[in-house]
């Protein structure tokens, strides 16, 4: 017996100018009247299948179980296939492409349990043209899970292991510092970094950042960003747990010249290079949990 | 007995910037709350009754049935009626000025067949100006219907044969080509044309595209955008069914400059003129079904 | 016995290029699934307070009863307070930082019947960092007071008066004229003032604005746009009953070059100073009802 799926939480890269959006939740409201949509965002960049999986990674743990239905899609019409992943034994299915931008969110929420490619046909909309897969495959298996259709009614199962993974960069050891990435910068300029506050433990109160052509400059690490003085680059715990780079009230990602996919290294700044044993119990940091609520 | 609809699909110029759809959306939480409202788009460019027109008849065929609220509405607080206008016979009913807004999509869904002057007042809201007809006489006739007041109870009814046209430039033969108009450019820059791909039956492989003052480019028809090379045009069978003028992942509009309205002329490619017999087997073009998912 | 809300009104400084809208969506789903969400605005410009509030109030009488959802936070993290603060005796409460952002709706809605400070853990989500008060504080206390909690569940009661005020500029007397601010400037230009158009019963038909080092400006004062000729200032009575610069179908804030916050003064044009009986009767404007819908 399949589950009756109530909610679908959608991604794309369609922005909300055109129609796009709106006729996808038509073809929705067709199907599974029942189903409420929650839009996660529609201007992931155009084609940034990067972008778009770690937007729907960030938010993964809080979206309500269900359907999950992410559209960023540059090989639209070729032979990418279109897939169903199921996480948490049903719990929630994935729809998608099977290019990489599903396979965060899949890995943060415990990895695929099935999958199967959408290629039967009942369960597709007859299209004029080939590039609107979204409106025409993606909607309505989202929607027919919702109306109660199993899963494996909507293809057949493949090897969740040949699944394509999605590319994420990992911090790593570069002399005394971290060479990092900046994965996200969001729309109030922090730069997400892709490191562990925990990885800073032995990090004093200031940071050393080196990013690009730019000057090196000093961030201190702070709680939030009000604890951050007026030109003072913040080093925070974002509200997904990770080290960001932060102004008070300003961007700092312009002021730094920085952007999603840069590189950034981070240093123990020189008077704490000088200090032997470098202290943290000064830190005002108080370092989060990773993971998520409960 | 009304019908009391159940969704009612949701276009304007209003953006999102400001708090206009939302209260629209309170207005009809108030009077109807069982509906549900879909966002078709609030991006119209502000006062662009053709581009908000052609945006309502490209979602049209896939509209849940129910209620279409859409307002393009430059004329508001003049003599320009406030209108209903039922389609299929009452399956849905699309309210807005008229001023052309509704006509495409009412002629895709079949044309009129009933049409009410939205002038009772105990339909409307008290307005302290007359500015903002969305808020206090769209949104409430379009609540009352769903809550299951008839059309008829929403003022007198008016011819159908008078409703404003939209005006819809077809394309025509011109010389051995076709003058063409861009009639959108969506969000990945993909240039629609008002062309057919019937039309284009005895081209070959490559047409030549003549846009403004540019220089004449060659573009290839292909089936889908990552057939296309890199650096080259391509024209394809878009979602809708009309030939597209699109480049792999960038924006053909900005390559051509060619924005929505301009005229755009396609020309055999001379190879294909210098064929006596041109030959269409060689096309990889698979021309879409006009016409909508059943 | 807690009402059992049926609606969230969100209004937010968040955008929707990122996640933040659509995780709080989720957040509320997972805690009280049959409440709607209608989105006010997220387009509030980063951190402004005042935009923000102003956006609320404006929408305020409009909304739907229930759950009033409000974020625009620079001082998340900090000792300011989160709260909840009830107004109608129980009709509807409006829920956020006590930064001034939720006191002009409250103020027009009849001013607090009760607050809280939002400082129950069992209502909160617990969060990796202390950044993003919206997911992890604001929204499920919205969701639990959907869900039958009591509104004194949430938290200590606190003293109303206590709660920080709005900063609203009232226009004044200056001179032959008013001293006026620009409220808003909406997506289609037109700039609401701070001025009741019953101020200016003794003008006649022409008002000379003086905006900043630009020149000084006539404006007709108009019922509705179309009422102005190319080129002309208006300035009408708006949809919520204030005087507003406007041209038609054109932006009057590029057009003066003023934008919200901006000092503007009208003074009674001087053909209408050399008149010692300045009449009123000519005066196309009909004075709208300030004061909302029934």
């Amino acid at each position: 017996m399949a589950t009756r799926h109530q909610t679908i939480s959608f991604l794309s890269d369609y922005g909300t100018a055109d129609e796009f959006v709106g006729v996808v939740k038509s073809v929705i409201r067709a199907i599974a009247p029942h189903a409420a949509v929650i839009d996660i965002s529609h201007e992931v960049p155009a084609h940034d299948v990067r972008a778009g999986g770690l937007t729907l990674a960030r938010a993964a743990q809080y979206l309500a179980p269900g359907v999950v239905l992410a559209v960023v899609d540059p090989g639209v019409g070729t032979d990418r296939r279109p897939v169903a992943i199921e996480v948490g034994d049903g719990e929630s299915v994935l729809i998608g492409p099977d290019n990489g931008l599903l396979a965060p969110a899949v890995a943060m929420v415990g990895g695929a349990t099935r999958a199967v490619e959408l290629a039967e046909a009942a369960y597709r909309l007859p299209a004029p043209g080939p590039t609107f897969d979204g409106r025409d495959v993606f909607a309505p298996a989202a929607a027919h899970l919702c109306a109660g259709v199993a899963l494996d009614d909507l293809g057949p199962e493949i090897d969740t292991a040949g699944l394509r993974p999605g590319i994420m960069a990992l911090s790593r050891p570069e002399g005394d510092g971290i060479a990092a990435e900046v994965l996200w910068v969001d729309r109030f300029g922090n730069a997400q970094l892709n490191v562990d506050p925990d990885d800073l433990a032995a990090y004093g109160e200031r940071v050393e950042l080196r990013a690009g052509a730019g000057p090196v400059r000093s961030a201190r690490r702070a709680r939030t960003f009000a604890d951050i003085g007026p030109g003072e680059v913040g080093l925070i715990v974002d509200s997904y747990g990770l080290a960001t780079i932060v102004l008070d009230q300003r961007s700092a990602a312009d002021e730094l010249g920085i952007g999603a996919g840069d590189a950034v290294t981070l240093l123990p700044a020189d008077d704490d290079m000088g200090d032997p044993t470098p202290t943290t119990v000064s830190t005002p940091v108080r370092l989060g949990q990773r993971g998520g609520p409960t």
